[in-house]
């Protein structure tokens, strides 16, 4: 079998984004960390890990760690048939990647029975929405939530529904931008507000309005923030109608277009071989996000 | 004087955080971006790029970017000077770093009237208050809000005042983990809310209590999903008062040892050189957060 003492090294060094703090959470020396990688180099004979900071596993890295979190979720539910096995009533923990909207939206009160009934611990970690799926194949996570369908090798998809996003500013904001209405031209002049590189909900909202190319904006890579800088009149941006719901009925923020919403669809993401927890976490996520979710 | 071409394409690989990306921003082929980062590591005699995902700048890199920042902010002074050099009428845009707890409560309303008069667009990027500095260090950013008060070489640091932080969960956490009492035994065994491995509130506020090494714990990079997980009974943490004010009226929210707050001062970090666009912001800055935030 692999030797998995060289193995949780190189999960530690990732998960831990350093040397050090792999060292800390394994208790070892950071050079004995150190040592575990170089062997473990030494036995596949190539490079598992990329010295940047944060290190990054190499593609052989990847596939290794999406090894390790299969046997992990594997290993927890043979603790839980054989209670000898079991390291003290340490609470489970489960790894997800999750897009912001969804974390700074209906995500909580979805897991909020699961997790408080099975002691559940969430090690949540946010990726865009088109890009979380890289974690999943990088053996980071045992599921994931994003917007892409595809699954990765090992894995299944699930659709839980679709989040609808609605083009949203303030009424200074439009006031000042639009005094003669939202027209293409009056937009495509408009700052707007970008959640990060990979969010590409206000091209096409402009491409709907058949505006192409670049447009000036702000960035802001925090759904809260984004809800601020348009509340004040900064920017318009596509903001999720379940982050907004008091905003919208105040007049504090008011839609571009009404009626032009935006869906996008979300999907499970979760490892086949997963085990007992994951799997009724998935059956659970899937019932709640139905209502949370527009179809 | 140095080729601004090669340094340009070095700061565009890093902000962009890809080759593929910095081309496309630069409107330049991929294969000429490389190019132009081989030849700045031919004339420097060493690499400025750890090549990962995404590319990292080497120490060397990051001197350079520090310098092509600080570059950056005189030209556009320069620009407001000698109107024949300004490219149309682009707007202005200001890279930041700031802690998510900023972005999602104050920030927003003391830089609106800036930005909106001065048609300033923010380049925002997010870092925990403890390591937001790093980011001035590499030469990433225009400025920084963390809570770190020692400036980096070349910059200056002003304190803003301090976010109140209040350990806070819901009353039915507070029910099943809490029966007896708010006692540092039960406060020990009762699951946390960390944001990231660099938040350390939490540990604080065990340690004000007696509780001293690991915590069960759940991990939450998201301010807005941090109110959730609390709000949802999945664990207890330090919420930013200002952004919880609503649900602490309420009752949603309760403190967990009332009257215990931590307060986190937060220091601007900007430029020595760095123009007077970022003088002005620094100015208005100073006086906006005086009110927003604890003396």
């Amino acid at each position: 079998m692999f030797d998995y003492k060289l193995l949780s090294a190189l999960a530690a060094v990732v998960e831990q984004a350093g040397f050090e703090r792999a060292a800390l959470a394994l208790g070892l020396s950071q050079s004995a960390v150190s040592q575990r990688i170089k062997l473990l180099e030494a036995r596949v004979g190539q490079p598992v890990l990329v010295r940047a900071t944060p290190p990054q596993p190499t593609d052989l890295g990847r596939r290794l760690l999406n090894h390790v979190q299969q046997v992990r979720l594997l290993e927890r539910d043979l603790r839980g048939q054989v209670p000898a096995l079991d390291e003290g009533d340490q609470p489970e923990r489960l790894r997800i990647a999750i897009n912001a909207d969804s974390l700074a939206t209906w995500w909580a009160q979805a897991v909020a029975g699961f997790c408080t009934e099975r002691q559940v611990l969430l090690d949540l970690v946010v990726e865009d929405q088109a890009v979380g799926l890289k974690r999943m194949r990088a053996g980071e996570v045992a599921a994931c939530v994003c917007a892409v369908e595809r699954p990765v090798a090992g894995a299944r998809s699930i659709a839980l529904g679709a989040m609808r996003y609605r083009a949203l500013a303030s009424p200074g904001f439009i006031a000042r931008h639009f005094p003669a209405g939202v027209t293409p031209e009056a937009l495509a002049r408009s700052p707007a507000i970008v959640f990060g590189p990979d969010d590409y909900l206000q091209h096409r909202y402009l491409e709907s309005q058949g505006i192409e190319g670049t447009f000036s904006h702000h960035l802001c890579p925090s759904s809260e923030g984004f809800v601020q800088l348009t509340s004040r009149g900064l920017g318009w941006g596509l903001v999720p109608e379940l982050q907004v719901v008091d905003e919208l009925a105040s007049g504090e923020l008011v839609e571009l277009l009404p009626g032009r919403s935006l869906d996008v669809p979300l999907y499970w993401h979760h490892w086949r071989n997963g085990g007992e927890l994951l799997a009724e976490l998935t059956g659970q996520l899937v019932a709640t996000a139905a209502k949370l979710l527009v179809p």
